[in-house]
Parts: structure tokens; sequence; C-alpha cells
């Protein structure tokens, strides 16, 4: 091949995210879990995977354990840090969408102003808010990670539902109610929701 | 359910980079191309990108078009922000790796040890770096964006191969000399790269 030719056929051939979602076989979205520390979001995104990839979706689950010790770990938690944080995994939650992939966020995104940032990213219908609702005195109960008690010491400030706000959703896609709900019940709520969205087919039809 | 039972039930379900890649039916890894602005290194990406996802790989590219606008819309181009965008663009590849994608990466990448940080960021294996071969010249006289031209006129300060420095890999695992091959020559090296190390299937078998 001339070296004229080798110009000419050097041009993009952009492979787009509806090529993407076709070879997986399914829409692609962002499900946003918000809610207080302890209040299931992340349990409630990996069990709603743990679904999706058995029916065969593409799916990933971006929380703290990825996020905040890789993308994040140059921030901190100050309101600025925080709004910077979500916005990055908004940004981040955007491009594994567009690889058609149906990304799980599972943050306590307490501002309303950071996720709704997060929410004009990509295209209506795709950011999906998802609040897990548990009082924060049955989270602090739970305190799975002890984190509820450190802060009441004092010793982590800025936590939210203690001394930092947590500002609820208004209009969320879902409101999962993970103190009275079973997980088996709330990941069932949640997949209908995807296909009431028409993300996945109806597995059970 | 109880109360008590619900608590029980509410643990992780983790599903592993190795569940998603056999989903994918291939390996995942992360493809970085480097090279001077002009050398090829979008426009082959993407053209292994379009071969490997009529062969239903999954697939994602990162490059200038959907990352600087957006996860490192923050940064600029001194040294210590093109660092940052490095690692940055290092960390999102991890997570799609992770995720079960092919992620090819296409920045100028121009220093070492960025680079070296976002190798070692991943498994030894998954980053496989693939050096687009170019001389400045040939770079300069395509100019397919308009840049070495304003680079020339000052209009951009610290231009790789003109007032910043280039550091060509020392030990890439794959070096493409894109002026001499065709785009579909290369492409077919890449996919032989890939083949070697047991990321996909060799479909020509």
């Amino acid at each position: 091949m001339t070296k004229k030719s080798t110009h000419t056929v050097w041009h993009h051939a952009s492979i787009s995210r509806s090529d993407r979602e076709s070879l997986h076989n399914h829409k692609s979205a962002i499900l946003w879990f918000t809610g207080l520390s302890g209040s299931g979001k992340s349990t409630l995104a990996h069990a709603v995977e743990k679904y999706l990839h058995k029916i065969g979706v593409s799916t990933y689950v971006l929380d703290g354990d990825n996020v905040r010790h890789g993308l994040c770990s140059d921030l901190g938690f100050t309101d600025s840090d925080r709004a910077e944080n979500i916005r990055r995994i908004g940004e981040l939650a955007k491009l594994m969408t567009d690889a058609g992939i149906i990304t799980l966020t599972a943050f306590i995104s307490p501002f309303m102003s950071d996720r709704d940032t997060a929410r004009k990213l990509v295209p209506d219908g795709d950011f999906l808010e998802i609040y897990c609702l548990c009082p924060i005195e049955t989270c602090e109960q739970r305190d799975v990670k002890g984190l509820y008690k450190k802060a009441r010491a004092g010793e982590i400030p800025l936590f939210t539902g203690i001394d930092s706000p947590y500002q609820a959703p208004e209009k969320p896609e879902l409101t999962v109610n993970t103190q009275e709900q079973s997980l088996s019940a709330s990941v069932e709520h949640v997949i209908k929701l995807l296909v009431q969205r028409g993300l996945i087919d109806d597995v059970r039809s």
C-alpha cells in the first residue's frame, strides 16, 4: 500500500453505544443508589448485579471499595471534595454506560445538587435514582463498618446524618425501604423497574 | 421476613472480573496506545475496536474526545496536570478491565513514568503498551487537527514534540510503524498480539 493510500484510509471507524448494546443484548443505564451509610446501597447494588449477571446482563458496581482508593484517592470529605468525587463517579458511570454496561453506583451521595449533576450528564431516562430509605437509628444500630460509633466519638468529622446533612431525593425513580423489605424483595423491585423501562427483557414471561 | 433475618441476609454477593470475562467469552485487558499527536493512535484504536466488535468482543476506546471534556475537564496541560490526566485514565481503564472489557486508550501519554504508573495499576500481562511509531515530520505533515501549525505559531504551549518531550517506550509489547504500514496491516498486528496473549481466540483458525 502506498503512503498516499495509507493517508486516505486512516479515518475513524466508530463503534457506537447502540452497537455495544446490541452485542450485549440489552440496553445500558446508570442505577444510582443513594442513602445513608448502612442503608444497604452497596449490598443491594451487588445483589442486583448478581441477578442481572445470571440472566446474561453486562454489569459493573462502582462503590467506595473500587473508587475511593483509585480514581478518587486524591479526594477527602469536604463539601467540595465530595462534589468532585460524585462528579467523577458520574463521568465514569457515563463512560461505562456508553460501553454498553448497566452500571450500578453505590455512594451516599448526600447532596441533591451533586446527584442532579450526575443525572444531567446522560440522556433522559438513562439515570435511575434508587433511594435506599432507612431510618438513621436503624443504620446506626446496624453500624456494619463501625463508622457511626467513630463518628459519634468525633473521630470522623462531617459524617452524613451526624454532622453533615443527607438530602433525600424528591423524585427518585424508585424508593426501596431497606428496613421493611427483604433483600430479595428489594432486588425484585429494582428488576421490575428495569423491565418497565425496557432495559432488559422480562425473564419471567 | 423479620427484621432479624433481614439483617442476616444483607451481605455482599460479588460478581468477579472472571465471571464477567466468562459472560463476555474473552479475557479483558488494557491496550495502551502511545505516540505523537498525529501518529494514528486514535484511528488505530478505533479500527481495532471495530475488528473486535465484529467478532463479538466487548470493547471501549478512551481518547481525548470522551475523557478530556468529561472526567478530566478540570485538568490543563502542565506536567502535573498531564500526570494526573494519565493517572485517572489508568484508573478508569483498570475499572473497565475489571468490568470484563478490552479497553483501548489513545493518548499521547508522552512520559514514561506516567505510563509505568498506569501499567502498575493492573496485574502483570493486563497492560499492553502499543507504540505508534511515526516520525514527527510525517505527523506534522499530516497535521489532521491543525495542532502542529498552531504549536509552531506559539498558540499551543507545551506541545509534545515541539516544546515538550516525547519519551518513546523502551519495551513496548508492540511497535506499529504507522508511516510504513497500512491501517489494516496495523490492526492485524494488534489482533495477533491479543491472540498470542490468549485474550481472544484466533478467529482465523
